[in-house]
């Protein structure tokens, strides 16, 4: 079982990178989606993304409990979480413990087939708002330790993927 | 014919890169410009970069319509656009569908040897403001268009390349 | 002698990843830190970074002077400057020429073992805000100067280093 970390920044092509990858795999896949429907544009966006992906994939929802969304996962699928970043803003918005969270999710991934997306988002000027400072470092740390768990890491810019991780061969 | 798009931050040195590559070529050097000088400052800092790129360069300006300015490189010439991101920005300011003018980019690209710039946007936290959130998507999905259509890619930090696309020996 | 930049985004691991390479060098450490104790938050975090290092490590502190710390580095020690993107900021705070410091500085490096850590800053939107830009715009010429004069450059992103430049093997 390999997992693999995919990230880059806003409209970088990594969603479609790990939809992609999922689909060459030859596994049954499923979408893990972090986003919640709070409005009817959100809920609209939603519903095209899973009608484009098509019959063959199943979707989760889970935006704060990926452990449960993974337990779900059979040996014979692999899944997408999509995406890791709105994941911690789910959790800080919930006022959850992110790095007590990110231990679980470190967890619950073993022996699951994986892709995880994730949004660089620490390459800007320092924001003003303190929030977004705090949101910063939190995605950034997840970044690190999801990262140092998985087989795998991409960093994906203009739909290009460049290597930072690779499984060494033994 | 080949083309190069050059995917950096701001200050990343990627505009100095292209003109290197384009000096190196061998070629005749066609500096296709996409800033305006909308104001005296702006104004100054076009002459200046005129006059540093020096007489073997001739400069096109084409703030909205770059397949009409591409239509104008010859056979033994090589172009530099410099920058794909501020066009983007143009063309929303100019209430353009970006959508389409970039088809029209793709299809003028052929057939001429050729450096684009371009920003890389993506990477910081979510602008608060909407149009700075469209934009950053707009600017995202052309850099993957181009990116996908140019036969290298490679992204800049502090000055130094990265090959992200290469041509396959055949 | 040998000197890296190490270039990354915030909580990118980039400091983590200049104090491990600092540890394995087997040379006599040294933290040269431009960051200041303006707040009693800031003093604490100075001190807990300290104490995190252990007493191997000697530490300078240098907001604004560089050269002079890098004048105290002994042949048998290898220094990590964390960071150079700070020390942009405190030089633009005290209304320093940030291009000559810069070029005392790279005078000071050489013939000195050294890591220097920095922020890549330039990868978001434009920032609305003129002294952000002035700032980003500095901090960018800084990173390709030092980038320019390094034996090795490395990007971080998620704890993982990517090569942007290594010593040719003559």
């Amino acid at each position: 079982m390999t997992s693999t970390l995919i990230l880059g920044g806003a409209r970088s092509g990594k969603s479609a990178h790990a939809l992609r990858l999922a689909e060459a795999s030859g596994r049954r896949p499923a979408m893990i989606a972090t986003a919640q429907a709070l409005d009817a544009e959100m809920a609209e966006r939603i519903a095209r993304h899973r009608a484009e992906r098509g019959a063959r994939w199943r979707t989760l929802e889970a935006p704060l409990d990926l452990p449960a969304a993974l337990a779900q996962i059979a040996a014979e699928e692999i899944a997408v979480i999509d995406c890791l970043t709105l994941w911690v803003s789910n959790l800080m918005l919930a006022e959850r413990d992110v790095a007590r969270e990110t231990a679980h999710l470190l967890e619950a991934m073993r022996e699951k087939e994986l892709l995880l997306v994730a949004n660089e988002v620490g390459l800007g000027i320092v924001p003003e708002n303190a929030l977004a400072r705090r949101f910063r470092d939190e995605a950034g740390r997840v970044n690190q330790r999801v990262a140092a768990a998985a087989d795998h890491v991409v960093f994906i810019a203009a739909g290009l993927p460049l290597t930072l991780k690779a499984p060494t061969i033994s």
